[in-house]
């Protein structure tokens, strides 16, 4: 032992003895009754600085299990090493990880295990956080009903539904102990190449900032830890590929990408997640800027900034900006990293955050901070007061929540396409279904279900869209089904039916093995569709997809009806038949713009102003068909100090009882520089009866008026320049003087 | 008459009486031998505000012979309106736009004329400047030969053959009365997708700079000011149409984008146009960073900022960033516009800049410094001096320089396959020649080619490919035709010949119309390419294209050989001869890397590195294959103060005398940040006979390994980064300190 690690443990040990005590002689930070910065202090005057390093490290669960990749029983040596020995202070799944059998009671079981040793065993009893990415349900855990993942969220712009089932989700990740969700992403899906383009919220940021501030408050309100990821400037990697460097103006990032991030935060996001890749040719894991200056000093963000995946190591072999692991740390816990997913190597970590502490290269002040925010997030979850999940409750809790999953299907399917008003299908008798998405229930569920890539999909709650369509016809209808691959039985019941659903998709797939160039699917898909056109019945495409898709000029004869729906998980069949049989009238609307082809992207409709007119896109953001019509009137808007208010008469002119969402979007003045061709500032949606009318007030808050004003690279932060700024929906505009 | 008016006349009219008069009485602005900057001083003082306003207005030839856009001859009223009584100083051909008939002899006669009416009837005699686009050649004059598109010449790798073409350029438009070109593009061609990337010298910075420099030179030695443009981030719009907004971080800026404007600076450049697009959401003809801050306080120019055509009034209309005219001419001339290319409504902006001065908003200074430096370029060039073309020689200086230009094509192509030694064709009897552009000569001369989108090329002197072969076949080989359009004639004709090289490519195009989203050629072609794979015979593909181009999955059976040969303009057939039959070893180098698909762009060379492997490019950046081979040793390398040097043998080991294209790259060490993959910091082209060894110095300027420090806004100036580089030539490496 070297005289000065002797020096600091005698230290620790002195400082220990020298603690205030709480009412009935327990340490002050036990007390759930002190405030949650005198328990935070306490705590970290008591502890020693590898004790304070375990709470700056995260685990893999397989470590515990087997010392490495492999998934079993947690081993007691293990526990007693990594959790009792070295402190470490949370432990996570990934992707694909938990413990066999996969089931919520073994899931409550393993973290109460992984708990009582934190607890039990530990020095100072400080519980251990769990965390997963439960993003669209508690995705890890076989049982558990998978809902829509986050772009078919975004097109039901309903953010009280989406608050809805994130609080669904935080009550079964809290029923099995697992308070830290790396949930919602924050990202903007601005790229449809990207592989993790369907994990967003879609292109516009005041949309996807709505729901992602629902998703926290709903996570949280189970007291489940939110996680804002990736911050920041993740969704647009060149040329599209996951973690590929990204490139952003100060403005883009200011106007653009910090928003959804800003509404997280005023939702009270408790932690966030820095991105894998770069900005600027900084990696944001080494970025002071963006994980200090702007998340801390320019958005105020309190909380703990953890790692993502591996990413320090990343550093070094990939980024390849950092000489050797020590450096890599450095940079990074400098910069403002709080928590390292580390997953695999935390004893090498441990280690060498110790000697950059010991040696100067990382402030012992720096170490108090970040071990101190984790402290204070756990005893913001009540950890110190209830650590365990309670076992006989977790099965009851974790259970198909299926009309939640269902209204969150129904309210995402987007009509695109519906000639001659194909759909409701109302005069079929025979309905033929086909197509791969019909019976490979992986393609409804997308990645991140059960494993990472999606494979092992098949294993949640839930039918296939053929089960449910067969389920969900109407007496006297029936539904057919033919195996696209046998030509012959295919065209023969295409001869017997009366209309035919097509389902098409993409197969599952997570992160960088989802990039999609192209944006198409394989061609045999392309070719089925083309030799159903063929065969001259009504055909009705459903789209199962986590992204726009391209249609080679060759293979695109427009079906009569086309349905996006998304990545509908459990109740994908339910839905579509409740749609396509006209028990629900479809409210869906684009949360992207759709291009022609992907040689466009990104093609974004907040895009700069075009020199040379461009090729429109395909289908634009905001855009979806209903079984019936919406009028709208547009009355005198007012700016107040704090927003634009305007007045919107929404009429429902057509004979079906139908939602809509009316959306409010500004035009900026000229100002000196480029303003967004368009940028959304409120929606809201609305269900009328036929022939009902329904005076909405909208309510745009000041700042979706904000561009950064300066030059190239003004560092500015965005103000609301005065002028006259023309308001639109729909058709109808109106001008409003804002100052 | 205003008051203040009469004021500014009065004063005009007593600064006048005041002046200095040199020896023999003449004002001293007329005097060869004072020095420049009191020749422009003592000018500037006896001309009123509106003669000042008039040296910053440039007005279109069409202008004066029919007061629009028609063509025909100058008329004497005009040429009193504009150039006399408004004195604008300066009068530009847009591509197309000339005398009837356009020949060199009518082209000197015209800008005599108008010289004529400046010198002899304007009051002070100020001699005006002609401006034309000579981007490859004098292309808008019938008569004179073109040479290679830039993306040719940048193929060659050869600065001084670059040099001598541009010097051949300068003496014809001297020859003609036309003193300012603007060229060259200093851009750079990073994303194939946009119609001006065969403008570029490709995607590298010192390649492209080298040549840029070169251009500068060989311009300027026969007193012809040359346009370094488009002043900045023009080359990577977004989504890869012309014009479209681009985004930059500050350290590509400063890495990539300004070294070949700064290698033409140093070279000399005159004059300097402005990027017509926006860069970071700031129109660039709006923006004082880049125009005034970066452009003369960084990089020191001195020189004339032109805007590019109509640019100003773009805005308001396009850019939507002026609320009107009078708004966007204050913004952009305070930016840094000095001479604004109208082209048209030249009154409307002499009257707009004198309200703007008169009102304050444009400070006088600005005005002085403007026009001051009009007056300095026209003074530099001589032109007080030898204002007038000699109208006998024009016709024998724009003759065909046959020679220079096939030299130029020569060295240009590009031979990327060649299966079993297809090429050089020495056991061919029977040559089979077809494809489109075999017989179309637009195709092999591009845009700017006598009109802009090159329709008209065909006027431009200079075989078809099928001619120069049938030319240039060696005795005792038959050079055939078919047409690719019969089926059958082009079937037997394959039967009956030894081999078959097939032309395809692009039709002409220039600036917008030139966007393509996919790279696909038409469909056609690619059938045609693979109908002769399908017949047996060794199929030879010579590509005419300015731009990498795709080739779809189901398209691309890989010829036996492939040659690209650009956009080789007059000498196009007489070269591929030359290198089809073996008279020409080739030796060009791809200045760019040719993407597999285009959903991988932008993809250069120099991007950093990817944290997933991504798919390889089809060929990348400097590849080029020979008839002989080439092997490398690398020698010990060492840093100076301002350079790091390096010792490469190259040896010739096959059986041919050939040329290579010695490539120097660096890699850097961990610093902290993201680093190019590799970067080219030297280069050079050897000849080397068969067995020939030649031990070569190379020399990287140290500016080649400076990085922007700093995080992701950084506005750090570039620096080296001391550290141990990588210096690679082929396969070999070696190791240097830098400090």
């Amino acid at each position: 032992m070297t005289n000065r690690r002797r020096f600091g443990l005698a230290c620790a040990a002195l400082l220990t003895s020298s603690l205030a005590l709480a009412q009935g002689g327990q340490p002050l930070y036990k007390d759930p009754a002190q405030p949650v910065e005198k328990r935070v202090a306490d705590l970290l005057a008591r502890m020693t600085l590898e004790e304070k390093l375990g709470q700056m490290t995260q685990v893999a669960v397989s470590k515990l299990m087997s010392d490495g990749w492999g998934l079993g029983p947690l081993r007691g040596e293990l526990l007693e090493r990594y959790l009792v020995q070295r402190g470490i202070g949370s432990v996570l799944s990934g992707g694909g990880m938990g413990p066999v059998p996969n089931t919520p009671r073994a899931w409550a079981e393993m973290t109460n295990a992984l708990q009582r040793a934190a607890v039990e065993k530990g020095r100072l009893g400080i519980p251990l956080l769990y965390g997963v990415d439960a993003v669209h349900g508690h995705n890890n855990v076989v049982g558990a009903t998978l809902y829509p993942h986050n772009l078919g969220l975004a097109a039901t712009w309903n953010p009280a539904l989406v608050e809805q089932v994130a609080r669904r989700v935080g009550q079964e990740l809290r029923a099995t102990g697992t308070l830290w969700n790396f949930a919602p992403v924050a990202d903007l899906g601005r790229d449809p190449r990207w592989g993790r383009f369907y994990e967003t919220f879609g292109e516009d940021p005041l949309l996807a900032g709505s729901l992602v501030a629902a998703t926290v408050r709903g996570l949280q309100a189970g007291r489940v830890a939110a996680t804002l990821k990736h911050f920041t400037g993740y969704g647009q990697p060149l040329g599209g590929t996951d973690r590929s460097p990204a490139f952003l103006a100060p403005r883009t990032l200011q106007e653009v990408w910090l928003p959804p991030f800003r509404a997280g935060l005023e939702a009270g996001a408790l932690t966030v997640m820095a991105n894998s890749g770069s900005l600027n040719g900084v990696p944001v894991h080494a970025s002071r800027y963006l994980l200090t200056d702007v998340l801390r000093g320019q958005m105020g963000f309190k909380g703990v900034v953890i790692s993502d995946w591996n990413d320090i190591d990343k550093l070094v072999g990939d980024h390849k900006a950092a000489a050797g692991f020590a450096e890599a740390v450095a940079l990074s816990v400098n910069a403002g990293v709080d928590v390292y997913m580390v997953p695999m190597e935390v004893e090498r970590y441990l280690q060498t955050l110790k000697e950059l502490v010991e040696a100067g290269r990382i402030p012992r002040a720096r170490v108090d901070e970040a071990a101190g925010r984790v402290l204070r997030l756990k005893f913001e979850l009540g950890l110190f007061e209830r650590p365990y999940a309670e076992v006989a409750e977790a099965e009851k809790v974790v259970e198909a929540q299926r009309p939640l999953a269902k209204q969150a299907a129904l309210e995402s399917v987007t009509l695109l396409e519906n000639a001659a008003s194909t759909l409701p299908l109302t005069n079929v008798r025979t309905l033929l279904v086909t197509g791969p998405a019909a019976t490979d229930k992986t393609m409804q569920m997308g990645g991140w279900s059960i494993d990472w890539q999606g494979k092992e999909g098949a294993k949640a709650p839930g039918a296939t869209v053929l089960e449910g369509l067969q389920k969900g016809a109407p007496q006297g209808v029936k539904v057919a089904y033919a195996d696209p691959k046998d030509a012959r039985a295919l065209a023969a019941a295409v001869r017997a039916s009366d209309a035919v659903v097509v389902a098409l998709g993409e197969k599952p797939y997570a992160e960088n093995e989802g990039n999609n160039l192209t944006g198409e699917l394989p061609a045999e898909q392309y070719k089925l569709l083309r030799d159903l056109e063929a065969m001259g019945k009504p055909v009705v495409l459903v789209l199962l997809a986590g992204r726009p898709l391209a249609f080679p000029a060759d293979a695109w004869l427009v079906p009569e009806a086309i349905l996006m729906a998304y990545l509908p998980g459990s109740e994908a069949g339910s839905a579509l038949a409740d749609v396509l049989f006209g028990r629900h009238n479809p409210s869906g609307r684009l949360p992207f713009t759709w291009p022609k082809l992907f040689g466009q992207v990104p093609f974004t409709y907040d895009r700069y102003p075009d020199i040379y007119p461009k090729a429109e896109p395909l289908y634009p953001f905001g855009y979806g068909l209903s079984y019936t019509d919406f009028t709208y009137r547009l009355q005198a808007a007012r700016a107040t100090a704090t927003a634009v208010e305007v007045d919107v008469e929404v009429r429902n002119t057509g004979k079906r009882a139908g939602s809509d969402v009316v959306q409010l979007y500004t035009r900026f003045p000229p100002l000196g520089l480029l303003a967004p061709r368009e940028r959304l500032v409120a929606f809201a949606k609305v269900n009328l009866e036929p022939g009902q009318t329904r005076t909405l007030k909208l309510t745009a808050p000041l700042d979706r008026f904000a561009l950064v004003p300066g030059d190239v690279f003004s560092l500015e932060l965005p103000r609301v320049l005065p002028g006259r700024y023309v308001l639109r929906v729909g058709e109808q505009t109106v001008g409003v003087e804002v100052r």
